[in-house]
């Protein structure tokens, strides 16, 4: 992580790309992963496009938090797999901006997450 | 956890109490626990409110997988607050089911989760 | 309504009572309230659940505008039902404030609806 | 409309297109289609998508109903602007399927949506 992040390197995520207003983090899933039904835990898959969230949002150098998400989970997950999410900047306003991450294992999407910021400094 | 739930147990979350339709857990958070910019991170938040999601959902025999979620945030959270989620059925339906979720600390609401799942073996 | 507002007044929404950080709306659904499999449509459950938003976020004298807003619908409604929907008022913050609404007929909750706003003059 | 769409019809609504998976829909909003500060009402906004994704869904000869939407409002629009909606299929299982919709006016998003659908038939 290019700034400290002890929540994500605490549960594996790991970066790979940031610019402005997009980024690309990944976590390889293991047995501590996962749920009562033995799949990925989706507080994981979440947690996962939360940090792309993160950083796409705080790319500009204007601190912004989190103020409300909503996601769609497509598939289970199951531990051992690779798991992407990509964030793009939907809308870009002073004090509000808006983020879509795709999450994706093997090429296909296994959930969505679209989430807003508010941008404190501004 | 009367469950094992690695992930829940990984990122410190435990369980208070699970009736049919309704759970209640929490969290004792830790400086792990924090993002970027140095408050709890809404990953872990939000795994917070799914554990709940999950053992509410789950505790009618039936399995359960979370199909969308939405989550809105209202307040920071600091390392060091213990923080307790509970979870309410609003709807149970025979394939889908509908819970919504109060997170807190302090006696006061810090970020509010509504949460759908499919139910497997109706 | 107590505040002229073409499009509620257009497809039938009736104001039953607002005060500060609640209101309360109804609508006598009918013929021309349906979709293309011949329910009520989404579009105006989501409508009834917005108008009661928008008067209660409205309500304290600031102008607040809807920012996101998710929405699960539970059962379908036929033409003929009246359906309510009341607000409570889930946070009040100086610029972002939170809105949950349930939406009823015959006693039973056919939707529920969590929605933010931005503060304009705040 | 191809189908009969009652309520799509009493709002203004029109079908540009719909193929399977996708459908583009149109309104050329007017003064009826205000809420109580003048702007078009997100519940047309709304309801705008959602007839994006009521065609969308219902394209592959299987009936499909709503179960959970996100929107996101990104910019206020004003009577006499002329908004479309695009719904993409995100994801299409057997018992469920998600869409995520586009609306825009003059080149330029104002709100987004997504919404998730129960197969009925399948």
């Amino acid at each position: 992580m290019t700034r400290e992040n002890p929540f994500a390197e605490h549960i594996g995520i790991e970066e790979v790309e940031v610019s402005p207003g997009t980024a690309e983090v990944k976590v390889q899933t293991k047995d501590y992963h996962t749920n009562i039904l033995g799949y990925v835990h989706g507080g994981l898959i979440y947690s996962l496009a939360d940090v792309a969230f993160e950083l796409a949002s705080n790319s500009h150098g204007v601190d912004a938090v989190g103020v409300t998400t909503s996601m769609q989970f497509h598939r289970a997950v199951k531990a051992g797999d690779t798991v992407m999410a990509s964030a793009t900047e939907t809308h870009l306003g002073k004090t509000l901006a808006t983020y879509h991450i795709l999450v994706e294992t093997n090429q296909q999407v296994v959930a969505s997450f679209t989430g807003t910021v508010y941008r404190m400094s501004s």
